[in-house]
């Protein structure tokens, strides 16, 4: 099984999956291809809470604001899954989280026994724009086809001296509770932080950036149009309104600072 | 075969997906998960049209406006065919439409012979904001990997006793025509209606909200940008304009009433 | 194997995928469902560009702003592929690519030794607005059964008279540079035109419509938010801004000439 996840939109993910089945079998599995453009925080967070749902597989991930620089290319082994996708971050994250079926917290990469990470050789692509087709479909393919356990051995695998690890960045205790940060806001306006959801305790009243806001176990227990907590699927204290849109009613975006209050 | 509706949009589809295949190896068939958000309705009206195209097969329905709160979640065995989501009303239509193959007026779902409703036993799901990777996705892979025949005898699943049928509205005779509703405006700004196609009989033109208004075979029958109306794929009175939006161009949207006459 | 493309959004596509697996069990692969509504030239541009990545197979192809009218419904065999949609000028362009493996210049179709084109007979299909889950997903599937070599005696099939072929604009020299067309914006901004890459040769900077612009190996070359002109994946002459707009930022869109001076 080969997995897809790209922020193409249509149809450049059609050329990835033709360069893969010109070359093997495998089944295919779109993961996604209207991840946000070109954010490669955005695409390693969603892609750590996803792909640990899957069996064994390689998984393609390919958002690539660099492709035709010098960049690496990949090739991650996390557990029984390969990742194959550009050096910039968006690997490591997920690999943890395949690594450790789901505690991907605080382990340095180097130290990390169930991950090997792999420079794929780039060789001489077709095109400086579209290394998706060009060289990690193929690679994808390649490793496919030779099974997890003779990566090692792989023509044009080697293994890769550093990589770029992305800093998810943590939240950070304060007097009266914590300062995160907005990760992601998903298409339904849903605003999720760094902020894991265990700090909420059993409480039914935060303060958001000083405002009382309700704790609910999920959007639709929301009264009216009112803002909420809650904690989404993926773990993390989400702030949300039900049948709206958090971002507009918190005034929220990626990237900024958000205050959960407790007193 | 299983296939997968929603209003997800990317990724949750695919922690959906990975669910599944963790479980069995069905086929996939993305329906579609760009469905209006949170629209039962909508996605009820496409599913009853789409879903008896396809052979046999599991459903998998999650528009989930209610997840967290303690609506039931339900499997449907309608002919041959088996679908599986959240109690809201979704469900039933297609389910009718499946078990008659395509009429699928007027039967009470309680008085029909070739459909079967189930409650599901929810358990505890790992999230109160995901019950479609969590609750539903599993479910369908447990009713594939069964089969249809040994519904009755599955673990975690018993008679429901009731269900909600979510009533798609009929339009109303008046002296002059009929007054309908909008169901729904497409991705092409087609305003699609609740009033039969057959009512048109071979009328050439016929008033919409009092304007003559033209009745085509089809879009590219139109002269220039006017408005026309036609009979859609779906069978239903359809107002449209050629290469624009119909819903712009009548002031329609959902829940509107609209009246065509007839002299 | 069966690929789908279509401009059809959600849930059209499912429909012809359910057409074609309750009368096949083929591998189906979506090319997207997202293309520029009703843009027969889009559609032939990217297809050109991605069809010929994939293995031979039978690719169906539904932008069909004329469904209704009597365009006739054709089958073209282009080497070992087939492709499956309507008579509007969308299937001669990758049909000249998949013949050709990418050579897809000026080879006139009646020329073309290793193109054949067939009319498919489209009876009286269930719907006048639904050509690509009445007419075409079902011939898609009689094909893909029959095999390519059996197209010649299949029934219901006849050798095409003639077909509409898309005029893709050829870029014009001038004195001191070529006058190209803008084809595509790309869901990125990207503004491609039909201008081939090898024009720029070597130079760093050309001027695009009088105003001096760099020539970059990819996006991520650029300086800031300044345009930059490279070769995209496809081959031609692009106009981008790194993680921005090309589109806004030259003030170009499909349809437009755009100048390319090299003095």
């Amino acid at each position: 099984m080969i997995t897809l996840a790209s922020d193409f939109g249509t149809p450049y993910p059609a050329a990835m999956k033709g360069a893969i089945l010109s070359r093997c079998e495998a089944r295919l599995v779109d993961i996604g291809h209207e991840f946000p453009r070109q954010d490669v925080r955005a695409a390693a967070f969603w892609l750590r809470k996803v792909l640990p749902e899957f069996p064994p597989a390689v998984h393609l991930v390919v958002v690539d604001p660099g492709v035709g620089t010098d960049r690496a290319a990949l090739v991650v082994r996390a557990g029984d899954h390969v990742l194959v996708g550009p050096d910039n971050g968006v690997l490591l994250p997920p690999a943890r989280a395949l690594a450790d079926a789901g505690d991907d917290h605080h382990a340095d990469i180097e130290d990390h026994a169930d991950i090997d990470v792999y420079e794929l050789d780039v060789g001489d692509p077709r095109s400086s724009t579209f290394h998706g087709r060009d060289v990690f479909a193929p690679g994808a393919a390649v490793v496919h086809e030779a099974g997890i356990d003779r990566l090692p051995e792989l023509d044009g695998i080697s293994p890769a001296g550093d990589a770029v690890d992305l800093g998810i960045p943590e939240p950070e205790r304060t007097d009266d509770g914590v300062v995160g940060d907005v990760l992601v806001v998903d298409g339904f306006g849903n605003v999720i932080t760094n902020v894991p959801g265990t700090v909420l305790g059993n409480r039914s009243v935060v303060r958001v950036d000083g405002e009382p806001t309700p704790v609910v176990r999920s959007y639709a227990h929301a009264e009216g149009d009112e803002g909420i907590v809650t904690v989404g699927s993926h773990g993390n204290v989400e702030l949300a309104v039900n049948r709206g849109r958090g971002d507009d009613a918190f005034g929220l975006d990626v990237g900024d600072d958000v205050r959960i209050g407790f007193s």
